[in-house]
């Protein structure tokens, strides 16, 4: 039977990051991934890394890239019905956000991982958790019809909100809390480049749109949709006219067009567990949690808690304390539930919701006007948006 | 018949405060009252003034009262199931409030109009409006069964949310919106020193509870109930110990009780009608919003309505400019609502609404939690607590 500290199930950034840091520290961890690295690496998500995300990346040695590719962004701006704000990080607070597409900050952990010749089993099949509230758990996977097993000290399930690790807690010993938005974000990627040099949040009576980007040459561009639209009837042309019909025209008229390299539908979710450790397992990132894309907080607060899990391994191992792993959940959690009120909030502020009567209206109307007129409420927002302290 | 420049409905805070500040500038006006002086100050109301609307105040020369007898408050304590944070206005923004009760400011009010012989009429019957849509508008009344009337300029409704001026608005002219809560506050009033020194705000499972004052001696409670509870059914025994309940125990401990003066049930309500002007009427003050006590913006939004359109009949009296009157809805609705969302957004944060699931719950106390711990956060509680610019 093979041996090591810790078995880290996912090799999606997550797991990546937390096999890095640990690696670095000289803790030895094996990374289990159901799927293919190319498969991992198709997967489109989010491009804004808070600051403090990025600092991690450096810290681990894997922010090379990013700092030369990485757009660094001072601002966003949110539009409203016509009306729109810019919210100036760097001038409100001294903070930036760098976009950097997570598909790149994957490509740069996998190139270091195999660099480093840290062991990582992909198209691991049947990944099952064996006594993790005894001292010595086990992970057995298939790996080509044959069955292997690894006994270790801790798991790490970095496997996603439909991974096997979440999923092998017993009903009892978890709580989960949850909110499914009555919508989705249609997403068309395109390689042209961005209508602005900021991102573009907009609410319009027909929904909300986001102009965002992955690079100098490639556009992420997204409109609301109702959860039972299907993504094939929505051509590249319907897609650009209702995005353009919720845009400013300005912007509207400035957007280059092209064929979608990408084009799917993606439901809005809020999602807690609690607690984050059974026994000897524990959960990071969207195996824990999901927040709604709104704020692009889902990639950072997945660095957030590797950082504090890693934190609490290394320190296991080289200071023989538990303080950490003792304090990993409620630590991890309490971030994590201000960046679940922040994405909700601004999913709140931005989108058409169905049941939302006259006065709430107004007040999401009232809520953009505050923001705009008060230097205040937008450092508040840029303070959310850049990141909270960790 | 009697004529005069302005007919003010209504002897509440904001006619007699818009009557005031007319007749400084030398524009004439009536005010019309349904009851008598005793039974307006009988109404047991709000007590918390922004700073602004004591400089209102000041201005209008009935403030030396306050000054003297006002309690300067520079934060205010928000509890949330058994944590706690003080809001500084003063160290986070240089703001501060002024508890001084709305029976005060109105008697104050009432002196002023009668040491200058303002006209006011009290127990003024079957006030009615008339030709407000055209050049020459009329307001009749009954008293001691003669019928008057009273040609005008211009019709100011300040005569609250059950007013006739509102009514009197044809419905396909007028648009409102509203938010009726689940729930109402029991409030009591009581001869006893409060218990601290500021006020204290507080999230309890049972319910919200606030410990507010009026004077250093005069304490007023406030539990939150469910709509059905009749005030019949709560002894002062039963109304503290609920209060204790809800409040932490030290602070519990040192309530000082005694009978009580005053215990009513409140409903919670969040209404606003637009526009605020009709042709020669005008509305201000509960006539045209209701907010949540939760804030205590009701007296200081009627302060800054008044302050608005006295500005505007003034100018228009006195430059022969309208653009203040022709201004005076829009302005006075934008920080309408900005009052209204703040209302809203604090009864959230601290009551427990029966429709709120676990997630919602869970993000009611991300909220406090995010506001303990960010300076900006409070910040902006302290600005909209101490109120926005005018």
């Amino acid at each position: 039977m093979q041996r090591t500290r810790v078995v880290i199930v996912g090799a999606g950034p997550a797991g990546l990051l937390l096999g890095r840091l640990l690696d670095r520290a000289g803790v030895d961890n094996i990374i289990l991934e159901r799927k293919s690295p190319d498969y991992v690496l198709s997967r489109i998500r989010a491009g804004v890394l808070e600051q403090g995300t990025a600092d991690i990346l450096d810290a681990a040695g894997v922010g090379a890239r990013m700092r030369r590719e990485g757009l660094v962004h001072d601002g966003v701006e949110i539009g409203f019905d016509g009306d729109k704000c810019r919210i100036d990080f760097d001038g409100l607070i001294g903070r930036h956000v760098i976009v950097y597409g997570q598909t790149e900050v994957t490509h740069d952990l996998m190139d270091a991982r195999t660099a480093e010749g840290g062991p990582a089993i992909y198209e691991a099949e049947d990944v099952t958790l064996h006594d993790f509230d005894g001292a010595v758990p086990k992970v057995s996977y298939v790996k080509d019809g044959v069955t292997h097993e690894i006994a270790c000290d801790y798991i790490a399930g970095c496997d996603g909100y439909h991974g096997v690790c979440r999923a092998s807690v017993p009903a009892s010993a978890i709580r989960s809390f949850e909110r499914v938005y009555p919508f989705g974000w249609l997403g068309l990627l395109v390689d042209k480049p961005p209508v602005a040099e900021e991102l573009i949040y907009a609410h319009h009576e027909r929904g909300f749109a986001l102009c965002s980007m992955r690079s100098p040459t490639r556009s992420r561009y997204y409109v609301q949709v109702a959860l039972d639209e299907k993504v094939e009837d929505w051509s590249d042309d319907r897609f650009y006219d209702e995005l353009r019909g919720r845009l400013d025209p300005e912007v509207a008229e400035a957007i280059q067009t092209g064929p979608a390299l990408e084009k799917s539908i993606a439901p809005l979710r809020s999602f807690v567990a609690e607690p984050l450790r059974f026994g000897r397992l524990f959960l990071a990132g969207d195996a824990a949690h999901i927040v709604p894309p709104t704020g692009a907080k889902g990639l950072n607060l997945a660095a957030t808690d590797v950082q504090y899990l890693a934190d609490a391994l290394i320190e296991h191992y080289g200071e023989k304390s538990d303080a950490g792993l003792d304090g990993y959940s409620a630590k991890a959690l309490a971030r994590i539930w201000k960046a679940e009120r922040f994405s909700w909030w601004m999913t709140q502020l931005l989108h058409v919701f169905p049941e939302t009567g006259e006065f709430g209206r107004r007040i999401q109307r009232a809520e953009f006007d505050y923001t705009a007129s008060s230097e205040r409420a937008r450092a508040v927002l840029a303070e959310n948006y850049t990141g909270l302290a960790l």
